[in-house]
């Protein structure tokens, strides 16, 4: 099975980036994680990029707070398709991230989703995988019956203590 | 081939969506355009969104603008990747599609590009088409080389008309 | 007397919705309890929803946040009031949340309140309701007499530690 | 029946309000329009409202712009539903129309709807008033029943044009 | 001399008040503090405005929050000057208080300062009373050096810890 | 009577400046008008700003857009009342100027209007003048019966035209 | 003397561009103009940046728009100064061009100018180049001293019209 | 060598301008800070200014919050290269501080960095110092070199915690 590849600009990006990690455990799908900056590994983050889909990756989850260039400067380097997680920070509430992450121009691609949504960057990153696996794509609609249960059952739970 | 779904929320969104059309063509990548509202025709939507994967499609655009819920509502029923294209309406710039597009709950994730952006949106879905796809994938890398080609070409002429 | 649904996207929703709850407790008007998400329950939702009229219920109040598509989503199905709370997330403030329920396209209104208005939301169904119940309409006359007295109280123990 | 009251703050708002207008005249039900302007008209403002109920008005929707306070002012003094519709000016992008409206303290509430979106806004007081009214209800859900058909026959024409 | 009216739409804005009381006390300007709520307690909040003027009062400052129409409200009902203080609530920054407060519509001026800055709203006030009060004038010069003087000698601290 | 300075950081800022000159024109009032940059001619704006209060001014209006400073560098060398208009650009919708122009600290009060309100400013300074000018404020009650009968008129012709 | 390097990343940001060629006409300054892209032409861009320092370059100038990440991705590859200029795009009025400009992380500085304000990030650039160039720091100090005419002589026409 | 001058608005301002103080340390250059107000100390601020280039300095970084005029009045009285640091305040999260400090008007140009961002500012000082310095030239690139070779050795750690 290809890999998903997860990179972070900064290792303060983790705990977002563990979201997307846990995910590609739960459904066993095989990760690399990264971290390389767009501005203070430019050489790496290249060198892992242009060299990503000979080494096996299938798609690549970029995280990235602030003026969040990794993702467009990754996907600058491939056509394998790229995730772009904007990261909050300190300031501005992760729309600076949002804006720097979504707005690319035609012809260089990044699949945005929402600010810290590591979790649905994975999913989006298996369900491209599940494309051509048929045992992935199960377990992804197995996982869609399993949420959906979770909400019946807290639906369950509320009913039960406020309809009389 | 797997087809490409372009979902329209409203025929008033052709003009961008025909940037996803062209890109499609310009692959040659089979495709399918609707118009179906999350809100005026949820059950048509619903109906082409369930059964797409069976029909033969590997991945949707959904094009809406204002409080932009068709991306959503079509990755809520089912786990083919889902491509969100925010479209901006006559007040706030598209603002409120963007928000309403990238800022889904884990589970049920949108890859949302650029306000308009259709072209990066069947880019993405060609990119994802192309993990199992040797001659969509050269495809891709060669537009990337005309784009860098043209933008050479325009170097060319800048520097010449600038630089003495 | 027709009944108020309050419909949660997430029972993380339980906080502010309890404002809804609260108030309609206050006013003795018969109400249900759900959650259902857009996103992860669309079928359960929307069951809900086209049979809310008929289930004796005379307006419906939905709290989601991010993109809070599930206002929307119900307003698609009836054509009973439907009444959105926008709830404020980590991220962004309650802004994509506002968006994401207020912008609507013509032909499926969605009332919409402030930021974790709950409270409002009930206040508005209970106003629809009283349009024909004579008490109910006493009831929220009384009420807004008894805000006001409130103010009245505020303003004279600040005016009698301030005002000399 | 009971009237639906369409209050501008400015006969500026008068291409907006329209669609609120038509709506009702699409409806057969009975409205009144009045200019009143929580700013320079505040007395005949609240006359009005404090007399709508007793007047056999169902719903009161004010239109305003800027620092829209004209549905808030309204609210305050009817317990009627008030349905505010923010009007975008020449700067903001109706932004500041929309925090204006929609924000309200508890106790007052303002159902409010899109950025310029009067129709919806009427929509939603027909909504209210075929609670108790078989034959209005019946006409809204004619109305959504159009809708559906005029996007199922977009649709047609689009899949005519694009596929093949 | 002439009184500054000091109104709070709730007493919760006592906090961001009392800067403006603190500020009254300390150049010795008699002022009156209430609280009066544009949607509360409207009736009260206009007999105290229509008053004003004849009251002894020489400015009115109203300090509001969310949908902030609290100043806009006293000077529909004024020719006295209306300054208004937006306060900040638990969403959205302040952003809806401010835009409430300042966009009024020509002919009915509101004077708005900062997010919580009811401190520099009653110098506001203060300075226009000093048109007319020598006294009042010398104190305003004096503060102003004050000030200058608690920079400079932050500046002299500041200087000696990192200037070597 | 003290004058007013209505002071425009650039002369492409003379069409808003126009409707504080109308006004007062309109009110009879003395003005004098200056085009100073806070950042193009600093020495002649604080010239002109500290010598106003000896130069018989009453009140000074600053215009500027983007980074407007002119309002707070005037308020900063004067004790007299400073009334910012934030005037809208190019880029940002007046966003920029309107922050730039309210958000001033503690000390140096900026009574800011909305943005191209410049009418409204020219009201806020002839209300501080009529504090000491009987017949300047009954001129400012006219003004408002005057308004409030525009109103009226308004309200008569749609009455007469949609009311049946 | 150094060269100013003025770098688009796309020809449609020529219009803008020549704000900043026409200033380093204006002053005799060496410069170059070229167009390289972050994301179609990463490998040039990058090749021209790091060799710009022994090519004789002093300062870049980097102009983009959307998810502007030309100013950044050059200021990662030197330590010469580099400006960077948000280009306003056909959404969100050039917000996502300023964020994704000057939000830099610690360690890769990007000095930023106004929305399309190509003029000042040449003015930046000479700044800079004339801190070790006399004759250069004489010429800005000039055109300061022309600039403030030019403000007197429209104050002089101004006050000519306006003040009797 | 020339010296960095850091003049800090307010002296809460210091904890973000340590940050450009510890960077001037790191790198060996001259400094001076300062606590100038463009609002009050209006004079000190243009001495310092006026005399900046004369005495020694070479570049001059201005940190301040809310309508953050100290950059651009500095600006305005010096054709030194001016660096501005918006400061967070505790409303709007320095979207105010940002458009004030970055929207300059052409003729007087500020080198904006991130909200906070005062290490980059004393970076960007000192990029222009090394234009005409060797020794500093190579410390910049020296650095360059350390910060790539932390990420990498962060990437490190992460590689062998997660990739198996």
């Amino acid at each position: 099975m290809k890999k998903i590849g997860i990179v972070m600009g900064s290792d303060s990006d983790l705990q977002v980036a563990k979201k997307a990690i846990d995910m590609c455990e739960e459904f066993g799908v095989p990760y690399e994680v990264h971290v390389y900056s767009a501005h203070r590994t430019p050489v790496e983050a290249r060198d892992f990029t242009v060299n990503a889909e000979k080494n096996g990756f299938g798609a690549i989850i970029a995280l990235a707070g602030m003026a969040a260039h990794l993702a467009g400067a990754i996907a600058a380097n491939t056509t394998l398709p790229v995730i772009g997680v904007p990261v909050s920070g300190s300031n501005l509430d992760g729309m600076d991230a949002l804006l720097s992450t979504v707005m690319m121009p035609t012809g260089i691609p990044v699949a945005t989703v929402a600010v810290n949504g590591a979790g649905n960057a994975a999913l989006l990153a298996i369900e491209m995988l599940a494309l051509s696996d048929e045992d992935l794509s199960k377990k992804l609609k197995a996982r869609r019956q399993a949420d959906m249960q979770k909400v019946l059952e807290k639906n369950a739970k509320i009913e039960a203590e406020f309809n009389r």
